[in-house]
């Protein structure tokens, strides 16, 4: 998508070891109208799915899992992290293991919130190795619900995670593909 | 507001310990139609402010944040909560002490996205003691911005932290007070 390329190139901070920093108007300061044109772009590219939810993970995903719900005119729901590792009540869990901070961390989605009958559609800001993804994947397969497909925001797709969970027959749809970052060269997927 | 106070009475969940689980529409999974419903009303209650900027705090501030700041047309930055006490970089921090956890957390804003110019909105889904409230307020000051007002979900206003923030003379609008609240019996204030 050029509008969200054009951006990263513009705002984006590209610092030591591909980290790629996208907090002044994704995931820190987030630029309301700008979100909602993804969101609408996510709407395109899901029509047909039959989406009747829409899942994501705390705390970056949430705004923008919000902004394109409302195309879909769809709830949302977040999953949450936790450390702890007894979780009561009624919950699917899976574990998320983060490459960045080097730590493992339970995600956790309250049974009440999805259903078999629902489709979901899991939302988040970036892709990765794909440990967040693969664990919301997992918690909607617990529920016997359906992975309509995932809507990504920035897939680096230099990383195995995107390919890993295409490989699965999951359609994963990234607004930006990048495919080389190095200093403050960034080269972009071509479609 | 009666929409929510139904809202409220209707799917509610009230434990002891003057517990309100609102998690079915609010602050894990998120009826966004409805949400919007609730930015349009802070939209109308703070149209006059010239509000420049909506402050939340993660994670179930984003959302209800988002949507709100779309009537403004103005970004959202949320405060990130931090265990550890060293933050680098140009940041600006407070403490926030949580009664629910019995914990001490920080939050931090980067300071590139809070101008004194600015005019803050803040939002959030929970009022009770305000400790979050009064964490966000110092972040504003500390950047030299103005805090024209809180957008609040929900007041716990039998608890001490709404009150105490007027009479500093800030602005708070809760959407719906909670008086009093004995196992599933629920007052709310009336204006």
């Amino acid at each position: 998508m050029k509008l969200l390329e054009d951006r990263i190139l513009r705002d984006g901070q590209f610092l030591p070891g591909n980290v790629l920093k996208v907090d002044s108007f994704l995931n820190h300061q987030i630029d309301v109208a700008f979100i909602c044109e993804l969101g609408k772009e996510f709407a395109r590219l899901f029509k047909d799915s039959g989406v009747t939810k829409i899942l994501t993970i705390e705390a970056s995903g949430i705004g923008i899992a919000c902004l394109t719900a409302q195309y879909f005119n769809v709830p949302v729901v977040f999953a949450k992290k936790s450390k702890t590792t007894n979780i009561f009540g009624d919950v699917y869990t899976a574990k998320v293991e983060s490459y960045t901070h080097g730590t493992t961390s339970q995600i956790i989605v309250s049974s009440r919130f999805l259903q078999p009958e629902d489709r979901v559609l899991i939302i988040d800001d970036f892709l990765a190795n794909g440990q967040a993804l693969n664990g919301l994947i997992e918690v909607v397969e617990s529920a016997g619900a359906t992975v309509v497909g995932a809507g990504i925001v920035i897939e680096k797709a230099f990383q195995p995670g995107g390919d890993l969970i295409r490989s699965r027959g999951i359609r994963v749809e990234s607004l930006a593909r990048i495919a080389k970052m190095d200093g403050a060269n960034i080269e972009f997927v071509q479609d």
